[in-house]
């Protein structure tokens, strides 16, 4: 599946407001075999950014301040206006002030947004909203060559994706990330009668569980339950097996501080676990 | 300057109580040129395990856990012994239950406890606890190599260290991590007059500021708070520059769950900064 | 202004299913000189209970329970049908158990849900929800004879109102309070002009302001901030001044523990500031 | 037994510093009964002020702070006289400015400060510290008439007491209450074999479960779970009955918002539980 994603205001690849602000989405695509209860995995196969240039702030979100960085912050917010160079694969602020004129980063296109609709008994979800059904997750690891499990509640998936960022530290500390358009390439597979309690991010080295409330001491429950479920249903351990391996192995970092919900994801190498069960999973 | 630490138990590398349990530390080294105000540098120039088997628990620690899994936690907290492989490099249960017969995890020794003698105005601290003074900051980036900086704020500084891990995840959620003995080598500069607000280190590949508070939610401000302390310092940004390198770049991982306080750790890649300005520091 | 509120389950007066499940609320009223910017103030002028029964459970929501008391909930969240006496002003359960069976409680009927249009840029609101905008505030002060306030962001704000509530301890920590139907009856005033931060509630000894959102440590925030707001346009003191105030005199609660947002309420004693001017409002 | 308190910074009734600064205490009282496993009741039985003014602070303490209070709160913090009138039973600023000048809050003395030794394994512990031995819980339930009851952990319990306030807020959000000196008169009793969670407070009218812990959302959980344990011992509720009671009866404040940990209390009126079953204690 070949796609596009306009960029979080709403404009596309050549500079047009395609649709309003608002974290705009491509979607949804009802996948034919997806039922409630099953597992949606989308392998995203190629993210490729299709422009020159993204949006940004130099902004701190409130959760990064104490007393003291807020006491300081009062000039912040102000829009910066980056330079994507595709070939050299970097980014650089368009018009840079003295400290940052040899600031570059390295270009990690990643979708901020890829959701399937939420269950019933949900209220309709904004886009800018996370949850068990994904969303608004903003965490960088959603890059070319991952694959992202959600949750499946609704007949078709009902997936959406959007909110292309060129680039994201942990957390988009700064509101807005790179923000520009993309063009995405995604397959997906269904994986029938398959349940798991949060988002999961595979990547060629690490698989990841995501996990996603209104605090970060809350979101770290989540994140290390949904990667104790898989070590239980991939690898056959026990709680106290879980414990062992979490111990000596598990990798805990910030995904999201953005949004209404923020982000824990818990992490573990792949190379740890090869040796204790084939994954079940093809 | 070299030395030993036994395990957080009080044995030695010969399995000789030398120490009640409790956390024992060695030290304190008066560092002759170190004064209230200054900074203190650790350079932690070897890391070596001096013996063959590590303690540690099936254990996971509260903060980990949602009220579901604290459901079936109940008969969690179990000793379990680790082999040390130092010729391999690799760590196994002595003992492994059927799941756990092939899991292995690569050494990577590390200081659980490393600290500064704390100001005037706080209580005598227990070296289980840890603060802008570092302590127990049971990071798993206080490996061989790298190198820490300390506020120092008594006259000589009073450092000491102990609480040997041979390898640790993140957070050290299993409350032991592979508890073992040490031998330590390490040699200490004095930055006089330099002030800085909470423990960094320094990796060959990263700079990192520490958050150690009651909670992630307060810790993460601690930790950006410190990292941006460390950019306007040594790199001479605003805060407005030190929002775009964040944004972009900021990695955010938990380091410690274990204790009273909680760790964060706020991090770049010292690539990223190298065109930004050469830093001040040797 | 005299209307009805079915209960959470959407049953009414005479246990006849009006609405699904899921906090049917009733509304939306459309105030015609209320715009966005302004306050509209909503009397409780008459909370009445409608019927002889309310519906609960034995539960302790999840942000009440530590590992201790999770591991030992598994028997929780059964149903709890209450009688209510209308005359003597009681409710038991109906069926107690042995050490319940003498015990009752006062009936406080409040509305646990009161709300105006969110914002644009917000998206829809399940009747679950809280915020700026109040919402499903489960707040036991909002009963007979107190006096809302809500931002107003919509033309004509747009008022709703349910949940209502027999009787409720702080923090609806057993997900249902006493779930029944009510009569209502309330009128409107609107303040042109008069924008404020966060729900406030006005007793005949109390001002309180409200603040929700996803953990306790945010929520006292907003709620600090909503009383010194309070504090500032109302009586016209300075920050230091609100600082004393408080220092002396504020109350904190917690309002609410069952939602998505917690609730934390600031409050002052009327009588403590009726010296320090009259207050604007009517 | 009748013995007096300095103010937090070591004045006496005469306005003579008799300790140094950093809250210090009267005691510790060795208790002949009491060993560790016990309960020691305090009863507050007289707490009179003895001299006519206090000390206190225009501050925010940070966990009431947002980022946009946070950015207003520089030139907080400073030193504000109290005058307390014994006779009227009324404090006011000394020098107030313009909108306080005709403040004025009752008197109501507490004691912040009430402790044992806390239990080997934990550090010695700062007079500004607290925890399940209870310390400067900085809660204003501590008055004249009411009744603490902390878990004994070494002989003779060595009970403490001290940072007397004229008046205090929830939450001690000004840092420094209205601090005085204090002639306390108590009396103590042991409850042997008794072995409580938490530090409880009877008062005439209420029970208390105090909760300490580094945030709001974890002192919530161990006073719930604080005051749980007493419905359970005294009342022999159920977890499911304890969850009927808190449901529609529990009240949360809260206590300590100024130190490293924060309080949350959790209350019941006594009147609600008198049927339950005649409390076990004298």
């Amino acid at each position: 599946m070949s796609t596009h994603t306009v960029d979080s205001g709403g404009v596309d690849a050549r500079g047009v407001t395609r649709a309003l602000y608002g974290n705009p989405q491509t979607g949804p695509f009802y996948v034919g075999t997806a039922a409630a209860g099953d597992t949606l995995v989308v392998h995203l196969k190629r993210l490729r950014l299709n422009r020159d240039w993204a949006d940004s702030l130099d902004d701190l979100v409130s959760r990064t301040m104490g007393p003291r960085l807020a006491a300081r912050a009062h000039g912040l917010g102000k829009a910066v206006r980056w330079k994507l160079d595709r070939k050299r694969g970097t980014a650089r602020p368009e018009n840079p002030s003295l400290g940052m004129k040899d600031f570059t980063v390295p270009l990690r296109p990643m979708l901020g947004g890829l959701a399937v609709a939420p269950a019933f008994g949900f209220p309709p979800i904004s886009t800018g909203d996370s949850g068990r059904f994904g969303g608004n997750m903003d965490f960088n690891e959603l890059v070319e060559g991952n694959t992202v499990y959600l949750p499946v509640s609704q007949p078709g998936a009902l997936l959406y994706l959007g909110d292309a960022h060129a680039a994201q530290g942990d957390g988009e500390t700064s509101q807005f990330a790179l923000e520009t358009s993309m063009d995405v390439e995604f397959s997906v597979d269904v994986l029938p009668g398959k349940s798991i309690a949060t988002p999961r991010i595979e990547s060629p080295t690490h698989i990841t569980a995501l996990g996603q409330a209104g605090s970060l001491d809350e979101a770290i429950r989540v994140a290390t339950a949904g990667l104790t479920q898989w070590l239980e249903q991939e690898y056959g351990l026990s709680l106290s097996e879980c414990a062992q391996v979490l111990g000596t192995s598990v990798q805990y970092r910030v995904a999201n501080l953005a949004g209404r919900n923020v982000g824990v994801a818990a992490s573990l190498e792949k190379q740890r676990l090869a040796r204790l069960k084939p994954p079940a999973r093809p």
